[in-house]
Order: C-alpha cells, then structure tokens, then sequence
C-alpha cells in the first residue's frame, strides 16, 4: 500500500511533534504529513510556513481541529490559510469545504443548520429520504457517487436527497506541500463507498491551493473497484450567498439550452440569470442548464455581485460534468439565502427519472477498474477588472450563439 | 456572541484547572464554568462548594463524567448533588434528566434499557418509528419539538415517536452558581433541532436547584429562527416508578375533564387516577386529560404512595402546557413498571390526528422570531405533610368543580 | 453486581499500567483485566505472557488498538495472537471475529468492505433493509438475536437483514487467563439488545483459545430478562474465502437434508457441496441444510481446499443451533469470493416465513429469565492427516445414512 508507504515514512519526518524543517528534504520529494489514518486520530494540531522553512511572500498555515458539544461532537475542521485566502475542509463529512474567505469576502452561506453535523448522527433515510438537510451547509457538498437527485424510490430502494457522499468520513487525510515554488498546498483524502453486494467506490479527493492565492482547485478521482460495472452519478453542490448572492446579482455561463426543473420555475424562465434579494415564500427555482465549452470540454461559471465588483469563478470540464443545476433559492436571509452553480453528470431529478432522458447519459457507468476524474477550480473575482475578464471568457466560449429557452421541463417526474 | 464572550471570560477564571474560588467575584456575577462547548470536549470533572469557597449549610459538588462501552458509548453525565437531592442530567440525550435521588427515595425508573444509549446508535425510523424506545429510560424526557406523539405518516413523511429532541446532544453546556444565598446551581444548554428548509428550532433548557432543597426546575425556551411560522409540539414524558409507583398509589390534581386516550383505556376509565401494582400483561393504559389551573394558569400535579407519605410534586403553568397525559404501564417490573405525568401542548396521538381535535389547540404555530417558554419543577413530597399538604393545594384548585369522565376516547385515529 | 466486584479488584491489580505478574495469584482464580466498561474506554495497551510471568511453549499477547478515519473512527479491535494463532475481534461491531490466522492460513475473507465500521456511520433501515450489508466483511458475524433472516415487513415492522447484534457495541469486556495449564485466555463480554416494550436480550459472549492452539471457541448466551416470552433467532454467519475457498473446495458434513433456499439454487443441487472457483456473474447460491449429529447432537462442518491439504472445522450442538444455512458466494475475487457455513436455529428468509415451515421450530421462543447457549469451535486444518481425520469423523456420523435432495425451496417467499 503506498499510503502505508508514506506512513512509516512520514512518521521518522514528524517525529519532532509535527514541526519539520524542509531543508534536508530532496527536492523531488514533497513534504508530507499524515493527519488522519487508521492508526492515527484527528488531533488539534497546527503548522506554518515559517516551521516549515518555507519562505514565501505570503506566509501561510494549515491548521486541524476538532469540534465539541451538540450534533457536531468529534467533527475534524481543517484549515487552510494560504496567507490571502482562508480554506475550511470537513473530513468528517466528505472532506466537503465549508467555506472560504479572502479580502473580506465570504465564499459560502448561512443555513439554518449551523453545526457541522457529525453523520453519525444524521439519518439519511429520515423526513421521507431528505436527512441529508441535516447537515446541509457548506461552500462545496459532494453529491453522489452511486446516484444524486431527489429522493424516491428506484429499483425498489429508497435513494435518499443527493446520495451518500458527504456523510462519509474521509479516511488517510494527507497534507503535503510542494517542495518548491510556488509550494502547492495540498491535501489528499479517500472517501469509501462500499457496501457488500452493492457498490465499491473509492473516491481520492485532492484540495490544492498556492500560497497567495485566492482560487483552491478539487480534483477528485472515482474509482470503481468493483467488477462489475456501475451506474453512478456526481453533482458538486457549490453553494453561495451572500455577499456575492444580491438583488440584482447575475450567473453568466456559456450556455445552450436553459430549461426549467419543474412547473415552479416556468413563470421566472425569461430571469433565469437573474437574482432576487431575499424574498418571503420565494422558496426555489431550479433550472436544468446544458453549458457550452471549448474545443477540449473546458468551461466556465460566473456568480457576481448587481455591481460586477465581486465575484466567484467556476472552472470545470463538461467532459467530466457535461450538465449543470443552477439552483436559485433565493428566500428570506434565515431561511437560507443560496444560490447552488452545480455542475454534475446528472440533474437532480430522482435517478428513476433520470434514466428517460433521450440523448443525454444522466446515469452514467462506470466500468471494473475503471476511473472517472472530476476538476473544479474556484476563484475569487477580486474587483470589477477580474469580473470583466471572466464576464469576457464566458462571452468569447459562447461566441454569439444560441441560448435556447425551452419553456416546459424536460420531464415531468411522477410522484410515486 | 454573549456565549463567546462568557467563554473568554471564563477561560481566564478557570484556569487553575477548573478550581476557582469564588472570593474575587463581583457580587452581581455568577461564577460560571463552561463544561461542554465547540472548543471544549465533556470530560471528567468535578467542584465542590469548598472549592468554591461557598458556605452552605449542606455542602453541594457537581460532577461530569463520560460513560464507555456498549452503547452508551461517550455519552456525558452531568450530576448535581446539591446536598440533598442527587439529579443526574444526560447533555448528550437532549439534556434529559435520567434520575433524582433524595432520602432515599429515587425519582425515576427502571426500564429495561439499562444503558445510557448515545443518539449516535439509535435510528429513529427503525421499528417502524418506534426506534426511540432503545434509548427510552429517564425521569424526563423531552418530547418535541417539531412534533410529539405516536409514530405515523403525517404530510408524507414518516413522524417517529415523540420527536427528535431526546436524541439531539446539547451543546453549549455551561453550570452557573449564583454569588449570593441560596447560591443557586444552574446549567444552561442549548438544543438545536435544525434541518435545513423544514426547521429551525433553538431550545434553551435551564435547571436549575438550590442547595439542599428537594426540588429542581427546568426551564426551557423555544425558539423559532426561522422566518416562518412553524408548527411545533412539546410534551414532558415524566417517569415515575417505585416506591412512589405501586399497587393502591394515586394521581391527584384538580382536573376538568378525562377521557380514554384509545379503547383499551375505557375499561378502566372509573379507576383512572388509581394505580395497580406491577400486573403481567397490563401494558399501559392512557388518559387525557385537560386540568383547572389558578387565575394565572399554574397548577400542580401530584404522584403518591398508597399510603400518603411519600410523593411527588409538579408544578407547571397550564397556559404554556395546557393538557395532560397520564400513562399507566403497570406492567410487570421488568417489563418497566411506570407511570408517565406528561403536561403538554398536545397528546400522544401522531400529529395528523391531532389537527383534527375541535376547540382545542394541539398543534400550535410559533411565529418567526417567537419564544415559547415551559417551566416545571419538580418537588419530592418527603413525608404524609408534604403530602397532605400538596393534595389541599390541589383541591384547592378544583374548589369543587366537576370532573367530567368522558366515556369515550375523544377521536379514534384510523391506522394507515 | 459481579462485574463491579471484578472491577474493584482489577483496579488494585492492574495500577501498575496494566502489567501484572500472575505470581501473588491464588491459585484458583484467573487473572482478570478489564478492557472496557462503563467507566474505561477502550485504549491502546498490550500485554504478554512474560509480562503475565507465564511459561508456555509459544509466548502469546493480547493487544487492544482502535481504529481511526472513515467509518472506522473510533472502532476497537481485540487481537489475541496465542503464539500460533491470531484471532481478531470486535468489540464495537458485536463482538464478531474479523479474523483469525495461523500456518500462513487466513481465516476469513475479502469484503468490498475494507474498513471495520462503527455501527454509528449505518443505517439498518437503508437500502431498503440491506444497511448491514455496509458493515459485513468479518469472518464471524453473529446475527440475531431478535432475528435473522432476509429484510421484509413482519408484523408491521421492517426486520432489517440478519437482525441488530453485530451492531450493537459490546459493553464490559474483560480479559481473563487461568492461572494454570493450558492457561486459557478468554475474553467476555455482553451485547444488551433492549428496547422499551419490545426487547430485553442479554448476550454474554465468550471466546476462548489456549496458547499454541490453532483453536478457538465461541461461548453465547442469551438471556430474555423479560417478564414476557419472546421469538428469538440467530444465525452463525462464518464466512471463509481463499485459500481455503478455491475450484475444487468442498464442504463435508453429515447431513439428512439439502434444499435449495430458491430457484436460483436448484440447478445446481447435485453439487451443493462443491465449490467453483471465482465466477464472474455467480452471485450466490444458498442450500438449506438439515444435518446429522450423535446421540447428544454434537456435530461438524468442514470446508477443505481441493487438494484436501489446508481446512476448517467448525464443531457445534444441533440441540443449539438445528439447521444449517451453505451459502455458496463463489462470484468474482473483489465482489466478495466467499462461502458461509452458518449453523442457526434459522434459515435466511425473512421470520415472517420461517413461522410457516412444518414440523422446524425456525421462530423458536425464549421464556422469560430463560437462557439459550450457544457454542461453536473453529478448528484450522492445518494438513492432509487433519482433513482426513476430521472429513472421518463426519463419515462417522453420516454412518451410511441418506442425504435426502429436495428438488425445490421448502418455501416460495412472497414478495410483500
């Protein structure tokens, strides 16, 4: 196993209560810390650039914690701050990111879950299939991997809301920083899917950051160690408020087809890209859209704020995530202000539903042996310079052509 | 926060390994110890009031400690002994009260769930929604708060014995001794019963005790979060078994109106407020009932022994717990012999059923932003004057007014 | 309580940091250490023979680890390694057996499943009652002992696949070894399967093994401390893959009856007995077996490898444990290449159905304060002379007698 490999390596560098200079390292090698593994509990425990001997412009730090009391009791928070940009990851649930913040600006929402809820806790199968709204309150919620959507039951299981990702505890949760510039923050993590008969997924999670940066790329790889092969289905759940999320704030994508979810979303289809401020009883809309990219699948989302001075970029592959649920769930500020830019292989219709769909492969399979990669890069727009630039990457990809309406939902789901 | 700002504070004071004497204080702040909070994991502990540096005629300690093994697995107990009454609190089961012991007389029971189950191994929807019996053992228990009552589907979704919040861990623990006679003991808590777009519950439980006394009050505060109107239900299933239990014990309170909670209560209906000794194949029998309370609403109810001399006492307001059941699970000793005196906003009907009831408000609404407060203490009755005396306070209340026995349960809910 | 009275003593034993010698022993009774109970959590400790001060052939250790990261977080393992034999238990998971070894020789198998899960991260209720299955990867796995059997609704309740034990965390576990030859090790404990009005289960278990042996042996009691007659199940599920399972394996017992538990198993009834090699698209076979025993209902199981060189042998009481369960999981090496051999007092279909069968007491009952033993050996065959002698005895008790072939399933499940 090379992670044990790494282990009993590691453990001679970190004998010195975790604080390691870099300086006797060969320069091929990383410098690697194991913060969770099997033999190894989470531990309050905290490094920086300068025990590192690293030096860079600005210094950072990584920092591990553990939180206490109600239904987060034993949770892991795990901190990066790459001296602009302050990362929050969750190995606890999915290694999701609960939020990240950077000139004074917020990545993130407000739910009204405010722990971060230890799964153990959590029923999935509870409320009718939505426990997983529970714990429902990060940046980045992984969605999937045997299926995502609504919850309903299909091949007589009840799947519950948007699978079981984001309640598995990560397992061998391994810092490492890059041996030379720009020292690449990384942390690496393996979420298990398994369940005899059923399913056997492995799922690497890589977070990277630069130190000074304000942009975190996810690069997660899904293995199906199975074999035989395997539907599945993976939807990135990035969730923004507020202060990006605003009256007037606007999603600009390079898109071909926009259609809306359901009946609900019809009325509003004509200012799909368009926000409302907090608004009583608005509840949700929900509009299914099918992004234009370039010639390698490359892509982009845009959120930003009426004024175009802030922003959040999405960058992603739509040969990896080919669909896109934009989730406008613009209610009152407690009832959780949120906007989700989800791109997925799926929509979030139960996976019943999703198997109709003529022309589009929603419920995807995945072969023995086989990998699927999944990229995400967010990057904060800084000020109106860096919103344009973005605003004008869109434009250039979508290069003049259509943006077709379809006025009715593509399918309209039977209730059960 | 005020909570983080108490936090600081007594970070400072306790930093003498959670010893503080208590000579330095202002006189109009209460020494205050955080026990459990985000930073702060349960662990073993305890103070006594000589550490305190506090004179009381009865000397009073508190202790918290982790139970291990089984499925009481880290759960916490919190145990006040204020030199008369020992009252163990369970911060880990919704801050539920297992037991109070004083004389030699234990409030509480003996059910056949012998450990203090973690909410972690507990699924609620196992059983057909009866899963919160494998948790079931204290002298209070909270029922709530979204809703109370028998397992059902109510609005498509299945509703699982009497809430959520017996098995929600309470975070936030904080113990507060007040600076001057009778240098009362509290310990505050917060409940937070949240699931994102169906609710938004934060529960403050208070109780509180003074030194040598044989009472204890909770003091509970519901609040909606939220921005709309919810729905909400609350019952305290308060548990009595021996010695105060047994064959020729009594209920007494000033009541307006009984009736059979369902037809095998019928029977019985003469006898209602008597009680049989444990009696194989009894199972239980349910009244509900609605009480007279003063011009204010506060009233009393009172459980004694056959022959009069030891007892206890209940002291709520009708006007924030307006009706009552009364559960007689006269079974066999070992099968939990046990009787319930449950003042609450509703009886023990799924919540479908309970809409239906005319002229009787048992599943209010609570605004957004609204509280709703619930008080009760709990007195033990120690000899035939205390017993005495509490039954004239109770026929006080009635002041002669008819009981009447309603023949027949009020509805007959129709199983799904 | 004698738990309590043991503890005490250990106390004073053990406050050398749990290293004792043996010698100040009296000579009748064993060393004692407790693992874990209410007031000990499970920690990392070890300890040896010669720290013990014991003089055995082959030096043996017994060490308590726990698991962290994934679903494992917080799991315990018990490794008792007698100098030829290591055996791996449980305690979080029911007390089950992961594993044994001795000679190169793995008992056990290869689960999709790789991690050891904390019941706190499983849903039983799941996927449609099959939640155990995210959990089943040990070589002993006891099911029961409500009841065992397919999941299905009976009675009004989801039974959930193979009943709650092997979920149930053990409390009070405690280490002893005699204090004189063969110096038994033996490790007891207790799994309460309770739950308000529906369960009052004990279990005590007991494994045992003496240093050098390739031998250890299982010792359950149940015990209904209920007022009330109950229905009991349980089901031995010993599950054993390469290299004992290849091409060419057999199992070997003395049997009056082989059935197939459904179609799908009625093909290959002739060769219920053998074993093909990893085959992709097998699935499963079950055959419902009825075996023969001697006069006091002693009995054997064996499975050997093709060449009759390597095997098991699993010794039992048909007076405890009357019928037989073969399941034949002959599929691919990583979707679990596996066969169990599991002796209950019940086949695997759902309880609702085993009431049915004619003239087998398959839902047998447990009177109240009754109790029901259970003991099971597991031997290693470490050569061609032990295969031979143990498949010898099972002739032995065959003593010519016919092993009748029923074409078809005793019963045709409906499905609900």
């Amino acid at each position: 196993m090379p992670i044990n490999l790494r282990r009993s390596l590691m453990k001679k560098i970190s004998g010195l209560i975790g604080v390691t200079a870099l300086t006797s390292m060969t320069p091929a090698l990383a410098w690697e810390y194991v913060l969770i593994d099997d033999q190894k509990p989470a531990q309050n425990w905290s490094i920086d650039s300068q025990q590192l001997g690293i030096q860079t412009e600005t210094p950072f730090s990584i920092q591990l914690r553990t939180l206490h009391g109600g239904r987060q009791e034993g949770v892991s928070l795990l901190e990066i701050d790459n001296g602009t940009m302050k990362i929050t990851l969750i190995p606890t649930r999915g290694m999701n990111v609960l939020q990240a913040e950077a000139d004074g600006v917020r990545l993130g929402w407000d739910s009204p879950v405010e722990e971060v809820v230890n799964p153990a806790f959590i029923e999935l199968n509870s409320r009718a299939g939505l426990g997983w709204l529970e714990g429902f309150n990060e940046l980045v919620t992984r969605c999937g991997y045997e299926w995502v959507g609504h919850p309903g039951v299909d091949q007589g299981e009840l799947l519950t809301l948007h699978g079981r990702a984001s309640n598995i505890p990560a397992s061998q949760v391994i810092l490492s920083i890059d041996p030379k510039p720009p020292y690449t923050i990384r942390v690496k993590a393996e979420l298990r899917e398994q369940a005899f008969k059923k399913v056997d997924f492995a799922v690497t999670t890589e977070i990277s950051t630069e130190p000074g940066s304000r942009r975190f790329t996810l690069n997660d790889t899904l293995t199906n160690q199975g074999d035989y092969p395997k539907e599945y289905q993976v939807l990135y759940h990035n969730n923004f408020g507020p202060p990006l999320l605003e009256q007037g704030a606007r999603f600009v994508a390079p898109i071909r087809q926009v259609s809306p979810f359901n009946t609900r979303a019809v009325p509003e289809l004509e200012h799909w890209d368009q926000y409302q401020g907090p608004t009583p009883g608005y509840d949700e809309t929900v509009y299914n859209l099918i992004p234009y990219g370039d010639s390698e699948g490359n892509t982009l989302a845009i959120l930003h704020n009426q004024a175009g001075t802030q922003g959040v970029q999405l960058d992603y592959n739509l040969n990896q995530l080919p669909v896109f649920s934009l989730w406008k769930n613009t209610d009152s500020l407690k009832q959780g202000y949120v906007t989700g830019l989800e791109p997925g292989t799926s929509f979030s219709y139960n996976r019943r539903w999703q198997r109709d769909f003529k022309g589009l492969n929603l419920v995807p399979q995945i072969g023995p042996g086989e990998q699927r990669h999944f990229q995400l890069s967010f990057s904060l727009l800084k000020d109106a310079a860096a919103v344009s630039q973005a605003v004008q990457k869109v434009e250039s990809l979508q290069a003049g052509r259509d943006t077709e309406l379809r006025p009715q939902p593509l399918i309209q789901p039977q209730m059960p």
